[in-house]
Parts: structure tokens; sequence; C-alpha cells
């Protein structure tokens, strides 16, 4: 039987100085949530980070005292899984924006003593990564061995791999797009618009009275069709009834798929803030490695800067971030002559395939971390 | 250059006695808005019954008197048109449940003197036919030469040629299924949840204060993304920006496609009804033509009892009705041995394709209705 690393703690830092925005804004006096497993080897170089998705959280792994349900991604991380905590050293941080115990809307402002709300800086998925830079540098890892995400942790992977290339050995992506579609844009805005309509989102301003939960709930019930696909859907619910035997003509949950989504949406609002919602799609809407000028004003394939290996999975029934996206990715990495390996996965789940029980995937990254590991030895830190 | 029927007029017929519902409930005193367009011949054999979808009404061609914009369906309908009103009597009448004019939840409860709200019976498509039924016998029209459909009105179509099999020369079929599928049952759901979850919805009890406008756009945004599907909003919107050159970095709308949305969104607060948007959105979700034992208690294959000749057309862009849904009601339809042809056609724009201008679709329409003109004569009434 698979082992667990056991007990885990998240810890948190304290960002150096301010961090400059892309909105050319600065956070002041940020904090960053994270928790590591495994132990970091006197060369320094068995290091990977984990990027987490839209509501995750540093905690990946483990178990944290007391509680009963391990950490968001237990089935690939640990003592002998894909993601090996006995050769690894693998850290994971709340994303900028969040609401675990990273600096988000939710956090106090400094400068005001209370909840930032719409006062916290618009924030973009390269700004979350410059963040994840200090927390990597102040665990004096030079290099890493790979990131590794799925959904928006792709785009941060992604974006690590181009900002930093310096620093990243290799990166997996999973499920994701370099490029936010118009679909899921508008997903994400309808979501948006949901919370917004709340009457007690107040301009996000909600901290000291009730929270947006009904818009909250509404947004997260939109999220949870774009993770699960017309397929995923058919398989898991058709057209069965909850708990009855005939419709109930009236505005009840009739059907199973009905009591799923508001089943989902009420659990959401209670471990998820409304405001982090809003920013952290927004930077998914914005996530585009291509159309704005970089830092150095290049507007050559953004690819041209990378330098890591890169391990690309799609998932068939994931139309979110279909395959399609995926091989226009993995296109502009072979024409920069990039290493890269892509999989299309045979999955019935839809986007959230990449965060479930899959043999195939487990098997693709240990045997390409196995390899990162051995080329890795002749680029020596 | 094709004319237009030139003015039009919405009528309204008091349906004799009560409706016996789906829901064993009655409906007393119902009133039905309808318009016609073209002749009933003498021997009464050239009538077609046009069901519109969700948002839609008996305007479905020429021109109210001082409108500048004419019926829902004018590419299709007029003289030398596909629907031909030099030839064809076109009866076209609002949906119940609806609030274009027919009874919904919106109107005068005959028992109370108040608006329904909730009251109102939670309807079925076949409810919506029973009532067309109605209409049509008050008109004096023994046989409709065609019924003929998109989406929402394709299920009407359908219910017709099952429940009065007798009355139905043919049907057409758009861009519709003979059974609601998890996902879009997911898709009206949410929708439905956002206009309950707006204070201002009142158990639907608003009719004498403020609406709830902010839940109604909401639902018509998600409404609006199943209408387009991916590829449409690839091609219509992609990542342009709207009206401005760089990221806001705030909440405001960045993208085209957002604009787009709220636009849609606001527009359509203004001519439509929350709750109708709840009981007919619940009548589509109960749509199944097979599961529930139908009035005779027969489980057989509904379409055994059909005679009608069928015309089917799906988009190959809609994904809420994707083509496969329309297969199987084509083999189903086939395995009861009726006449039916089906075509596939190739659409950019989703599930509105069905209302947009497309040669492709008119030919297939009226070619399909010049033989069932002729071949009806052959069925003397």
């Amino acid at each position: 039987m698979k082992k667990t690393i056991g007990p885990a703690e998240t810890k948190y830092f304290q960002l150096p100085g301010s961090l400059l925005l892309d909105n050319n804004d600065s956070l002041h006096e940020g904090t960053i949530a994270y928790e590591t497993y495994g132990q970091l080897n006197k060369a320094a170089d068995n290091a990977i980070l984990i990027c987490h998705a839209l509501s995750g959280d540093a905690h990946a792994a483990g178990f944290h005292a007391g509680a009963s349900k391990p950490g968001w991604w237990e089935i690939m991380i640990g003592p002998g899984k894909a993601i090996d905590t006995n050769r690894y050293f693998v850290v994971c941080s709340n994303i900028l924006g969040s609401c675990m115990g990273t600096s988000g809307p939710s956090s106090l402002n400094p400068a005001t003593g209370l909840a930032y709300g719409l006062k916290f800086p618009v924030i973009t998925i390269a700004d979350m990564v410059k963040a994840q830079k200090q927390l990597i540098d102040f665990l004096a890892i030079p290099r890493l061995l790979a990131v590794i995400g799925g959904s928006i942790g792709g785009m941060q992977s992604l974006e690590w791999t181009i900002r930093y290339p310096e620093m990243v050995f290799s990166a997996i992506l999973l499920a994701t797009t370099q490029r936010h579609s118009a679909l899921a844009i508008a997903f994400n805005e309808v979501a948006r618009q949901a919370i917004m309509a709340d009457p007690n989102w107040q301009a996000g301003d909600y901290y000291q009275g009730t929270k947006p939960d009904m818009g909250l709930a509404v947004a997260r019930m939109i999220g949870h069709i774009t993770y699960l696909s017309d397929e995923a859907m058919r398989h898991k619910f058709g057209r069965r009834l909850q708990d009855k035997e005939d419709f109930s003509f009236n505005f009840d949950a009739d059907f199973q798929v009905e009591s799923y989504l508001r089943y989902q949406g009420k659990k959401f609002v209670e471990r998820f803030d409304a405001n982090s919602f809003l920013y952290i799609t927004k930077a998914a809407d914005y996530f585009d490695l291509a159309p704005r000028p970089r830092a150095d004003g290049s507007l050559k394939s953004p690819f041209s800067r990378a330098r890591a290996r890169y391990l690309v999975a799609s998932f068939t029934s994931d139309w979110l971030y279909p395959t399609r996206e995926s091989r226009a990715m993995v296109k502009a990495m072979k024409k920069n002559s990039l290493d890269v390996s892509f999989c299309e996965i045979e999955a019935k789940w839809g986007h959230d395939a990449f965060l479930l029980e899959s043999e195939r995937l487990s098997n693709l990254m240990s045997g390409f971390l196995d390899r990162m590991g051995r080329e890795s030895q002749d680029y020596a830190l």
C-alpha cells in the first residue's frame, strides 16, 4: 500500500520588500503560505514546485494535525508515489490572490488595517509566479527539477519556464492552455457577474457583514459545469432523479445533476472567498503567453526564451482546455526545438481528470521525473 | 428581393374550459397569443404551425404597426421564402408559461386577481402542445401540413407528432433533442439558481415590486454561452479587447466576449419575465419522449405512435443539442419505419444557427415542404 507523508504543516513566508506587479502597482508586506514534503538534497537539485488550480491551497499532501482528509493531491504526492517524497523535495504554495494564507483581497491591507476588498491589486498569473520565485529563492533552491501544475496551475508552470528559464529544468503541464479562450473567459465572466450581482457583495467590501454566498455558490456551479463536460455528466448523472420516483413539478432539484451542483455550490462558500474567485479568474482570463510584449519588448514566440523540457498532457473529455489547445502549445514548443512529450489521456471525467487517480498519468509523470533526474545531472548547477 | 408579409398583428384566443396539465393540475381561463400569415385554403390542408424557442413569441414574421424590427423568423417566413406565405397558412403562438401574451406566471390568476407567480402550475412541453392543439382546433385546421420548430420549439414539434399523430402530416425539427441531457439540465439549473439567488425574486412574488433583473441577466448570460459554443466564440470574439489597448486591471469588461454577454443580459431583462424563464427551462428539462409511461401506459418506443414524415437538422457547432442526439432520434424514427430525412449542417455559430440566414437550411425546408404539399394530397382529410 502506498504511504502518506504523514503530518503536514502550513508555513508562512513574508515577501521581502514590495512585489512589483504587472499592473505597475506594488504589493506591500505580502505573505505566502506554503508546505514542503521530503528533503532538499545537498546538491539542492531535487526540488519540485507544485502549482495549484483555482480553489486549491498549499496543503497538497499529507494530513494536518487532527484532520481526516489529506491534501488535495495526495494521490500523486508521497513516498513511492509519482511525485516521490523519498526522492524529491516538494514545495506547494498558495497562489497570490487566494484566501488560504497567501495575500489576497481578504487579507488585511497594511495601509488601512482593514481587509483589502477591491483595493487589492488586480494580479496576473505572472504575478503569482513572481511571488513563488521569492519563496523558492528563500528556500535556497537554485533550480527547480520540475514545476508541475494542472489548469491554472499549468499556466503558472508555463509562465515559470518563460519568465525564469534558467531556474526551471522541466515542467509538467496538465489540462491547461497557453492562452485563455473566449469560451473560458465567457464562463469566468458570467461567474463573476453572479458574484457581483449578489447585493451582499457590496463592491467587494463585505468582510464586516454578510458574505455574498448566493452569488459565489452560483459562480461555483458554473465552474463545475465546465469541470465536468457533457460526457462526464452523461456518465455520472444522465437523467436520473434524486431520491424520487417522478418529477416534483416545483423548483426543487429533481435530477441528480441538480442536487450535485447545488451541493457543490453550498460546500464551496464555506471555504472560499468571493473576491478571491474574482481575482483568480481574472488572472486566468488575462493569461496569454503571446500578445502583450514581454518585459524585453519581444514579440517573438514566447517559447524562444524557454529552456525547459516539457511533459504536456490533455484529457479527451476536457472541454475547458481541450486537446486542441495543448497541441497548439506543443507545436509552438517544437518550433523552438524544445524537448517536449505530449500525451492525450483517454478520460471520461472532463477537465477535473487531472486531479483523479489515473495509473496512466502517474506512470507518465514518474517516468518523466525519473528521466529529468538523470538528465539534470549533465547540467550542473 | 424577398418580400415581407407586411403588417402583422397579435391576436388572443381564450382557451375553452380548463386545460388539464401533466401535473394533474388544471389551468383555468388560459389565453393563447398567436399570429397568422397567409390564407387557409378551402381544403384547409395548407396550415403550418411554428413553435418558438425559450424567449420567442407569437410574432414570427412581418412588422407590427410602427415597428422597425420584423418578427423573429422573418428570414424564413414570408412570400417566396422557405415557409412561403403565398402557399401556406402559417400560425405561430406564444408558448404556455411565457410572458408574451400567453398565460404564464406573470399573468393574472383568476382565483386571486393578482399575478400567479409560483402559483402558476409547473408545466411541460406536452402542456404547451395541448394548449396549441386547442388553438389549432379553434382555427378549424383538421391537420397541419407541418409543425416546425428549433430548440425548445423542436421539442414541441416532436411532441405534436407523438401526441396528435393524426393531426400532423410532417414535422421539421431543428437543433433539438428527444431528451434533455444532464448537461442541458445543468446549464438550466444554474441559470435558475441565479434567478432564485436574487433577493428581489422574493419566491416569485415580485410583480408589485422590484424585478430580479440581476439574477435574470446572469441566467441569460449562461444561456448565451450555450447558444454560441466554443467554436462560435473563437470566430466571433477570440481574445479581442473591447474599446481598449490593454487590460483594465479592474473588473470592467476587458474582452469583447464579456461586453457581449453583459449586453445580452441587460437587454433581455427589458423584455422577459424571470419566472417565465424558470417555468420554460423546467419544462425543457422535463422533456424526454421515452421514460415516463405515456397516456396509454405504453413503454414502447414513443415513435411507434408517430405517423409524421420528419426532416431533422442539426448543426455542427451546436453543443447544447449536438448532432449525436439528433442521430439517436433519427435512429429511433427509422426503427419505426418512419419517413425521415436527416441533415447535419456545417455551421460556425453554435446552437443559434437555426435562427440565422442559411441558404442550405432554407432550401432543405422549402424542398421538404414542397414534397409534403404533394404527398399530403394522397392522404385526403
